[in-house]
């Protein structure tokens, strides 16, 4: 066997020269993809500004609120403004600008942005309250914001969709896939999502980029506000693909909505693992039909064949 | 357009404006909330002391397994006891309660729950032959314990019931809510937990607050133990709403089995995707009647809307 | 009450007690399991390497990508031999192996995983390719490199599929545990997945170690590619327990597709939550019979008893 050293340096040339073709997973040339981790961070801190009073400060403590606010807003402005540039080089209509113009959009989106916080931090209120009053197991309303992953990943939609609305690239992308990683919640930035939303647990939901949900609706585990069927591809990008959910509605677990044509109209309820692909009217009430069960008792209950068909691991 | 300077002063003067109303979701003037980041280290640490040798220090190298464990245990006391004050303090009979009181509370739960420590490693080592016993994809009881999340997760839920068994407020959900994060499995600190339970997989899995499961229970991925409905909200604070299962029952990929009334008895089986909202004998069968598809093959197999209507995306 | 200083003593004194019994889960002697942050640092590096200028050093800058290359591979390589040594020696032929040779043999094995990197790399450009064909809300072959949980998942998948076939226990499982903790994708390392493979969404997913995908099989949230009873435990290891999913198969949300003697033929398509235990011939198409529903509008549509059985949260 060659030694070990030897062996690196093939394998670190092998390397280098699989580098050099045009694959589509080399970036070896520019440094220019926005940093996750830095990302990552700027959510830290936003959750920081958005929750006053619940996130401590690792490296300082402040007792003056305005001081603190001051620090915390110009970091998020400083490092967005640095992930922007690198973000909005890779559409096309500005893969030519002048790196000191490009930062002087990234400088007039980013305080755009943070004018929408007091507006942001209005309908996340009213998410608390939904959130409080729809479950008995929660304590107070803190116990909701320090710990609940549906208000995170709510939290994290509504500030990413502000920057999807203001025609940012890839970031409010890598925004919601870190809390959907956090969370199991899985909402795309370009979501529509009125007041007073509630999710409950929230392992397994899906809500599509073109999803549009009204006031008061409440959602459950397992619920997807989804597409149908995945052949056009890219031909449908922009196109709306998914529901409309109006207001008042409540989504039981595992329930599936789909459809760009599909409206849920107001007051509607819709039963635990019900598969929805049409418009209802408002206030309708679907349940999937009983489900019929093989129950076997006593001698009837012995291990068979017949039984473990269904037995799902 | 303004400079950014100006822009950004008033961005943070219209922030403090909407900090002093009395939202929900604000906190300004006291920084009494518990620390999240101080939570998951006092599990992290909890883990070194309910596995010894499994997971490493990051600052010390011990040779001395007393001197580790007097710091860990040293450590876990100090930290835990801190966030107990802040926590302690939310609940309405300690809202006025000296400091130095509180603080002298705080300290007997954290000796009354640190005692419960040998008791929870005596559960979660049946655990651990459960989850070798019924997993031919395990390798060893070290993979078990460094890697499945089931384990993770029944870990965290163990030790958070303790802290909510003494009448601890949000720290027991935000322990596992941690878990939850990190594992996709749900777990109320409320649940009650009997010996070698087996958790596969595991995402997607949600037991509720009231639940009370017995000894040698398995369950998988995306099952249920939850309640029905939600008009109650608060108003069911602390009633019975999740089900009862008794020791030897096993619970199939996907199934739900739901409501406060709801027992199942000893030594059942539930099939995948069951949705059961009723009490079983023990020693019961359950699976779903044989699903019926639509099956099309070769010339009947052409594309048409009748397919797409059900390819969920 | 005893004061805190001696009943901290008595909480020592009783765990060093039933550390030294020969429960399962105390490792007080030996500190050597493998260590699960140091293999997610590796990770982390094999990022680095096998998508080149996506995702940046913490505390070097490098302009050349030959020496980012070389300290990357030196530091993976050292590492992950030092990991390899503590999860070779649970292996029994390993036991009582000299220190020395066992390294060597970690050596040995370190660079031929290390030599797999460009195949891998080669597999993984057909994914992002697959990834952004069929998803129309992907903006550009980058944002799903830097964002998608799929391509993640499949990434750690691919590169810890390669320690599995060079016969490493744990280590794989860990790697690939971690990806499941952050993704909410379940693959374990046994499986074998072909080229231009997509996974959607994600969150549910699980694949079972004796799975074996063909080319360009695109899979959505919720699908199971599982086994079935789980009665034999230990004794069905390395014995055939997950289907076969040939080329140009699509499985849309929420279908399990069960049992290692069920093979799906090339071309079909599986509907969304459709159960299927037995093989199907290539190019069928499967979706379940159009659910039946309880729908109820306008004065039908009272609150009752009848509707909130099926609302399960």
């Amino acid at each position: 066997m060659k030694d070990m050293k030897s062996q690196l340096n093939d394998i670190i040339s092998d390397l280098l020269k699989d580098y050099d073709d045009d694959r589509n997973i080399n970036r070896v040339d520019n440094f220019s993809q926005p940093d996750t981790d830095a990302i990552k961070r700027i959510i830290t801190n936003l959750f920081k500004i958005v929750y006053p009073g619940y996130f401590r400060e690792k490296d300082y403590k402040y007792y003056n609120q305005s001081s603190r606010l001051t620090v915390l807003i110009e970091d998020v402005s400083y490092n967005l403004n640095k992930q922007l540039v690198m973000a909005l080089r890779q559409k096309s209509e500005y893969a030519e600008t002048d790196f000191n113009e490009l930062s002087e959009i990234s400088a007039r989106i980013v305080a755009e942005f943070l004018k929408k916080i007091p507006k942001v931090r209005e309908y996340l209120a009213t998410d608390v309250d939904a959130f409080y009053a729809g479950d008995p197991a929660a304590f107070n309303h803190n116990e909701i914001v320090l710990s609940y992953p549906g208000l995170y990943a709510v939290t994290v939609a509504r500030l990413a969709h502000e920057l999807y609305l203001l025609d940012v690239p890839l970031i409010p992308r890598i925004m919601t896939e870190h809390a959907h990683s956090l969370t199991g919640i899985d909402i795309h930035p370009g979501a529509t999502i009125g007041r007073h939303f509630f999710i409950d647990h929230g392992t397994g939901i899906v809500i599509g980029e073109t999803t549009v949900i009204g006031d008061n609706v409440k959602i459950y585990q397992g619920v997807t506000l989804g597409g149908l069927s995945t052949r056009g591809g890219q031909s449908l990008r922009g196109k709306r693909r998914h529901p409309t959910i109006e207001d008042n509605v409540t989504i039981y677990a595992g329930a599936s909505i789909l459809g760009g044509n599909t409206v849920i109209g107001a007051g509607s309820t819709i039963g635990s693992n019900a598969f929805i692909t049409y418009s209802l009217k408002p206030g309708t009430k679907v349940s999937i039909k009983n489900m019929e069960m093989n129950i076997k008792n006593g001698e009837t209950a012995t291990e068979s064949e017949d039984d473990s068909w269904y037995y799902m691991i």
